[in-house]
């Protein structure tokens, strides 16, 4: 078996690049960390020195304001140096490869790379190619991971659920384009998820799918019923090209989540979704601002997970 | 009366998103606050830890980099972590609306919202929605408000003029299109200016501004007799759309300041101006870098406002 | 004699604006401040409270997010406040004039301007232009001059070579479109280097090269042999129109820097590169990332002259 790259010898995380093949014990860490972060209230989330002098640069090649944004917040709240990087694709023609790109920006004393390109594996790239004591963030490429992201969900998911050993979790939507339902679909079976759905239209479901241990529905009610968690995904538009573009009203029809098909769950189940919302779309409004949905809390543990990865990454 | 949504109910700010409807007591409080913010000479302004680990949000959703770096500015000064959000109107239509934007900033546990947007009401929409203890500021919406640079312009009369209740004051220009205008009578007026000018081409000055207590002149020499303040606006070019279009030079004839022109006005008239200046078009380079021109001051005593106002915010 | 406008009258530096003038003494205090900032290892740069509240402002009007960045962190490791403010050429044209925008900023409390224009002599105009007590660096106009680069390289070239009067140092590429040849030129002849070689095709070595004390060379062998520092530039191709447009083969055929070809200089002379590299058109790449590299140092060293340059001008 391969060593994982993302963890040096000793097992301790160096970069985080994707969930996959990463321990139970680690995710664990990861979240217990967060915990750290969150303040006595939801609302309150500390700040703390951790990270003071060191050096995070924010190295984007495709544009992503919210993530951008919540990566920079979690930085400041740790009371490191932020630095803002937008690399259009375009100006890398112009000879500098990528890897010259962090190659100078490690000349300049960087200490953490957060990665965001629209192609898989090109934080893995750099990664391998850093030098000790440099850590690498994957904030999403391609279609393949977004390992924060999936962390917030777990974190989200044990807050409200406490354990994860029993329960019944659907990821419901656009899984071909998404660049999360992966990551946690990873994260939800190692964490001990007895029972992980797949639900949506045979042509956004792939078919690997079904290899990673998950169950798959193509019928949203049969889907939904009986869950304690669901995890709603956005309807990737923009990355579609032709091949199926459903209009958003049939969409909505067939795979929106309304407080009628909710009412197939759990009395108590939480709705979550990563965002930007698409209302109307991928989910009803009234589910989205109502009481079973978590979707702010989300984004709040977002800043605390992103802040224990950070962390731990500096520390190891 | 409907309640100030700016106020609580003990009347303490809550908001900044207009000056229409603040008593003098707060108005004062804010230039009384700004006072201590600028140092013993006018080339000071000094740090103050007063908001350290508060996180502020630029949202702006029209660019305007003079302001942003203001607000910048005072917030750094301040001590605050500052995120800086540029929100192009192409994004919002990709389904997220301006209210999502906001939730999930807030669920990043911002603080206070600097708020810029072309529309009238964007800040009051934004207000209205926030949580208790998150503020928001306008930074200019539309044509509507503006108030931070009608504040600065108080304070620069206090500072020069010091009593508000013995000066005649011109507002002098493009009031139809100007986001200060509105402001400026609406502060002057809560001050005690006895005589408040409005000078302008017919075309330019809206029929209501006479219901708001100033007289109206049409003719600039007319206008400028005697006054104690010439507060010069912007000719807004850029939000003409066809209806009136008057040449730089025809402009600049009418209604331009000239020395000549501020002879007429009393011998230690002080100029203003919000900037930035179309030099040779409503003002003349000559009096713009002249002896009573104070637009740099302005400028100056805006940081110290913006202190005040966010200072003042955070603490109630 | 002209008084050099980058020195005071006790001939303190108050704005680094050109290489050109400046005496051995104040080149050879920047390296040794810089010193101070280079930690035991090359990998460190500490991290220093000396331009804590101070306002940096990075004035560029064209982009350069290379530049910048390195500014930015050299600011940020000096513990000042920096403000980026990337000004398109278009919003120049507004009406606000560039010494207006100075005007503002000054008035905002700035301490220091990064200028970066694409005209020769911006960096001049707004030194000429601010109070005393604020202070202009050049970080790059036109041709012209881009005298940090200049030093990081002296720094480098005195860090492995230890002595300036001893060498032999070659510069070689298209001197025509650089920034950098000229402050490089001036910066060696200055400390006292005895043989400057310029190496290059006619077309991109202007005449008066002859005229700055230096050998040039129209054969890169003949150039090459026996230095003990190798000074590639960029082949500035975005500068090019139309005059000489060589393809990338045939310009590394001929003045590319090979393995081959740099046998022929000292067996331990240094090669160094501004960035950002054109690999494969000015430099092979086994050159740029081989043992005799030191480009990604020069890096490291940026950063720590430029603190030396904002520490020492905050200082005067």
């Amino acid at each position: 078996m391969q060593p994982n790259p993302q963890l040096n010898q000793e097992g301790a995380l160096q970069h985080l690049l994707t969930i996959e093949g990463l321990p139970a014990s680690i995710l664990t860490h990861i979240l217990d960390t967060a915990d750290s972060f969150v303040g006595v209230t939801e609302r309150e989330v500390k700040k703390v020195p951790l990270l003071r002098g060191k050096a995070i640069f924010n190295l984007f090649f495709e544009p992503s304001t919210r993530t951008r944004t919540t990566f920079e917040i979690a930085a400041k709240r740790l009371s490191a140096d932020v630095v803002n990087l937008n690399i259009a694709v375009s100006s890398q023609v112009k000879g500098e490869t990528v890897l010259d790109t962090v190659d100078n920006l490690s000349a300049m004393q960087a200490d953490m790379f957060i990665v965001r390109h629209s192609q898989s594996g090109a934080a893995h790239l750099i990664a391998r190619h850093v030098k000790p004591g440099i850590h690498v963030i994957n904030a999403g490429d391609g279609r393949h991971a977004h390992p924060t992201q999936a962390l917030l969900d777990m974190y989200t998911i044990r807050h409200y659920k406490k354990d994860f050993r029993r329960l019944r979790v659907a990821i419901v939507g656009d899984v071909l384009h998404s660049r999360v339902a992966r990551s946690q679909i990873h994260a939800l079976t190692t964490l001990g998820v007895p029972e992980v759905r797949v639900v949506g239209p045979r042509t956004l479901i792939p078919t690997q799918v079904e290899r990673m241990g998950v169950s798959v529905y193509h019928d949203m009610r049969e889907g939904l019923r009986e869950v304690d968690v669901v995890m709603m995904l956005r309807l990737q538009n923009e990355r579609m090209h032709g091949s199926f573009l459903p209009s958003p009203q049939e969409y909505f029809k067939h795979w929106g989540l309304t407080h009628d098909k909710l009412k197939l769950a759990k009395p108590d189940a939480i709705v979550m979704h990563p965002g930007p919302l698409n209302r109307g779309v991928e989910i009803d409004s009234s589910v989205a601002d109502g009481p079973q949905s978590v979707i702010l809390p989300q984004v709040t543990f977002g800043i605390a997970v992103r802040m224990a990865v950070m962390s731990i990454l500096a520390g190891n």
